[in-house]
């Protein structure tokens, strides 16, 4: 079963997508043994270092890559990129080989050919060999370190930290596609990636009433099989965002300790798993007998551990659980493939609206109880405060903890920081620059408006929304207002003003922020919600950019 | 049955409010009767008789009307009628006075001068005498005033509009009980109060899903005693505010046509009645029932209606209805006492956490069906826009409804613009000021952090939260934090700057905002959410008061 009415009208989208993916699959895993064919020829071609490449970033200095130690100029190319302009402009100034790797449709000969024609150059031979160097290094690290294990990931990914592995998409990536590509999905983990052999696999149900983690009494305990044989299986689509996307503006205020997450620690995926309250059913725990037993709380383990044995643990509100329509899930799948190992392989928990931490992945026991987990994920972290509270005055213990999300939307596309050019080529019809981004509520609560403004919130134009159900009149269906789990993407034009078209130069700030189906918005100022944890930031986005008019 | 946590540790405090009300007899203020200015102007205009008027009843013909003997074309104005084009048409070709005595809003300076705009002409005096005469003859035979029959209310009430009576709490009369008292709570009607026999009082319970109002398949009637004698009582303690309280500071911003309601739409009662779900369950109709026959709204009627038949109408998601924690209820009493005629005796809607208009009054008719209510109060009204739409480019139909409400706070007492003289008792501990208010979110979001400014929100202190409930170790308990429909008082002594304890006088801003359960919180400035209803106001609440230190 497919929940939410957000997927209403996106069919199409989506078997676009998996055509695309069963061709990148495939070409992902022979690629290694591939031998690609493009020669160096360093006769014919002058030597570039990677400083001089690098340069060329743009379609004002031009826009070179590299591939396989050879140099391209590839500004003419730009409109034609069949993925659109915005995303080969992501590899601008550098080697394509990574994005390639994900995006293995460009290992087509067609594609190698119409590379040749662009070439301009080749890479410093010390700059190259460097580079392969820094690749081999990477493939073979030390295996007394724990997290030797953890599975390769796409060179797609911002990396923020490799032990433990925490990295986000970039934020170009995201308005592409409603379900995010599990390759370029965000990645959270607390601890090393656990190594788990399916066929060892067990997930254990206990009542854990009295509040001694010590003395659960195990109800039941589930294999792999289990789950995907003995219940019907449900999928959502679910946003899972990280409780610190975002953080980097306001560590621009103050310092906070803690990752440095842009807009991308966010992704869209569908779901599909076991209902955690089917599972708790055929136990005999119904909603009656958990109001009985004062199940308050549903907590989780997961199989990541520290080296003293702790797990990683969290806990979601029990009522969120017994609510059918919330579909919190025992997932198995993400986007219609078995979890990858870093996104909790082989089962997590997906609790739609609930922030990411409480999405425990790697789940090895459910643990109902009428109190929170105790472990200091949930006790001592992923709170927020007062801007006045620092390290030293905190109080955890009175401090809610964060579950459900607030309102929250970014700019995307462009990027923070991008230098444009634009070419004026209707004077009449006037000139303006295409922004793209995301908006998302957390507890089920739907999109229903997205402002954007170029004049610091002095006026607002309104983006055009989609991934928004509509009626048979094709107006917006706000049915689902309550029971909306995915994200809303949006875009919109933004007129540049006469004053920047005459100066043919100039910064522009463009800003963004959402309303909910509640109506709450977001905070104007990060000064204002700024917290010693840096959780929460859902301030309005702002980016500048630098734009030059041709 | 008592729900939700938040009622723990307040009784007696209701006994308590009768002390607080003498002192703020003065506040009651009284309406001033609008003086009317729209002369006549025979000299510029054309003359038409009623007989010609009434034939631009069209827009094909054309859409004139009259009022104070003008006439006017209206035609291009239709679109733009807040109230809806169905409205406006029905006084096509008459006198709107009529229309006016009942919805009289229009008496505003705005409409008359919007209006001035479109007079082509006067009404033939012989006509316009007729008319006067005829409305003279039924004045004296008690006739004119539908608002006759309207009950006297407490002079504690602050009166924004006596016809229909709409009043708001004296913000100091609100922190002080846990539970509004009844007297005081703010009043606000459409129309006039219906005067209902509880021996004849019936409410239906229809089918409308084919969408058609006129098509309603009635499934039962019960009267008065069936709700009070065939289902299990159950009381809520709920908030109800109005979709416009704190209007006024949009108004500051720029013109808005509505109520000039301050802090006061809001209160706090415990309403005592039969659960929707427990009724719709006597029919047969359970969720899975709602489901498969596609009830997504559940339309009401009031009976309370205009000159025409046409009644009160509203509507809200059937999610919540058959959702049994939110606990929707058909109310005969609140506070422990049955209704007063003001709040809809003998039976009102009760929808915890949906914003006032959907909790209709004097119910007559419950309505299952596939669609919103057609009545302009659900499709024409109480919506919200971006500061940019004006009257002339809204588009209601894009438009979400409101029902759950953002997160709100204000500060009641002291009251803005008050001047306040302080001893300084203790040089030594420092001066501060007492200061109260409340705290509220909806769709079931608890408080959980109030913080307070003095310096505009640079800094914040925070204050303490009254109304919430306390685990064993004296902690918050959280655990209702997702359903949670009462609101919380709060409290906090502000400390008085040294410059102004040196200066002995000066003005002093203190400004509020809360955080719910989502780490939702306000809007820094109301110029962010000005919208031309002027509702959905949940910014930043600010107050100046004039110290005085002795």
């Amino acid at each position: 079963m497919i929940t939410g009415a957000t997927i209403v009208g996106v069919g199409g989208l989506l078997s676009l997508r998996w055509a695309d993916f069963d061709s990148v699959h495939a070409l992902s895993k022979s690629y290694k043994n591939e031998h690609h064919t493009i020669e160096h020829d360093q006769k014919k071609f002058p030597t570039y270092t990677r400083n001089e490449v690098s340069r060329h970033n743009s379609v004002d200095t031009g826009v070179w890559i590299t591939f396989k130690g050879n140099v391209y100029d590839i500004t003419k190319f730009i409109s034609h990129h069949p993925g659109g302009s915005h995303t080969i402009m992501m590899g601008a100034g550098g080697d394509v080989e990574p994005f390639w790797q994900t995006y293995t449709v460009h290992h087509a000969n067609e594609v190698q050919n119409l590379l040749r024609e662009y070439q301009i150059g080749v890479l410093d031979p010390t700059d190259h060999m460097k580079e392969l160097e820094a690749k081999e290094i990477s493939k073979t690290i030390g295996e007394d370190d724990p997290y030797s294990g953890d599975p390769t990931r796409s060179p797609l990914l911002t990396v923020l930290s490799k032990k433990p592995f925490n990295a986000e998409t970039p934020s170009k990536l995201l308005p592409p596609t409603y379900l995010t590509p599990t390759e370029v999905f965000f990645v959270r983990n607390h601890l090393p990636v656990p190594e788990v052999d399916p066929q060892d696999y067990r997930l254990s149900v206990c009542l854990g009433t009295d509040g001694d983690p010590d003395n659960l009494q195990v109800l039941a305990e589930f294999t792999l099989d289990d789950l995907k044989t003995k219940f019907e299986p449900h999928s959502v689509d679910s946003v899972i965002q990280c409780s610190g996307n975002r953080r980097s503006d306001l560590k621009r205020i103050k310092e906070i300790k803690g990752l440095d997450w842009k807009v991308g620690a966010i992704g869209n995926a569908r779901w599909t798993g076991v209902r955690l309250i089917d599972l708790l059913k055929s136990l005999g725990i119904d909603s009656e007998k958990y109001q009985e037993q004062i199940i308050k709380h549903i907590q989780m383990e997961g199989l990541d551990c520290d080296m003293s044995g702790q797990s990683y643990g969290a806990s979601i509100s029990s009522d969120l659980v017994f609510d059918q329509k919330k579909n919190v899930i025992l997932a198995y799948q993400m986007n219609g493939e078995p979890l990858t190992r870093d996104h909790g392989y082989p089962v997590r928990l997906v609790a739609p609206g609930v922030t990411g931490a409480r999405n425990v992945k790697w789940l090895s026991k459910v643990i109902l109880s009428h109190e929170e987990s105790n472990s200091h994920w949930q006790r001592k972290d992923y709170k927020s405060f007062s801007p006045n509270v620092d390290m030293f005055n905190l109080n955890f213990d009175e401090s809610a903890s964060v579950q459900d999300t607030p309102v929250q939307s970014a700019i995307c596309d462009p990027a923070d920081g991008e230098r444009i050019s634009l070419k004026n080529t209707d004077e009449k019809s006037g000139l303006s620059l295409p922004v793209r981004g995301y908006a998302f509520s957390g507890g089920g609560k739907m999109i229903i408006r997205v402002d954007v403004s170029v004049d610091g919130g002095k006026s607002w134009i309104t983006a055009k929304l989609e991934d928004v159900p509509k009626d048979e009149r094709g107006l917006p269906d706000y049915t689902n207002r309550n029971q909306t789990y995915s994200w809303t993407r949006w875009s919109i034009d933004v007129p540049i003003s006469d004053e920047l078209v005459k100066n043919k130069t100039g910064q522009m700030e463009i800003l963004c922020r959402a309303f909910d189906s509640a109506y709450n918005s977001q905070p104007e100022r990060p000064e204002t919600i700024w917290n010693v944890r840096g959780v929460m930031n859902n301030s309005w986005h702002k980016i500048k950019v630098e734009l030059t008019i041709q």
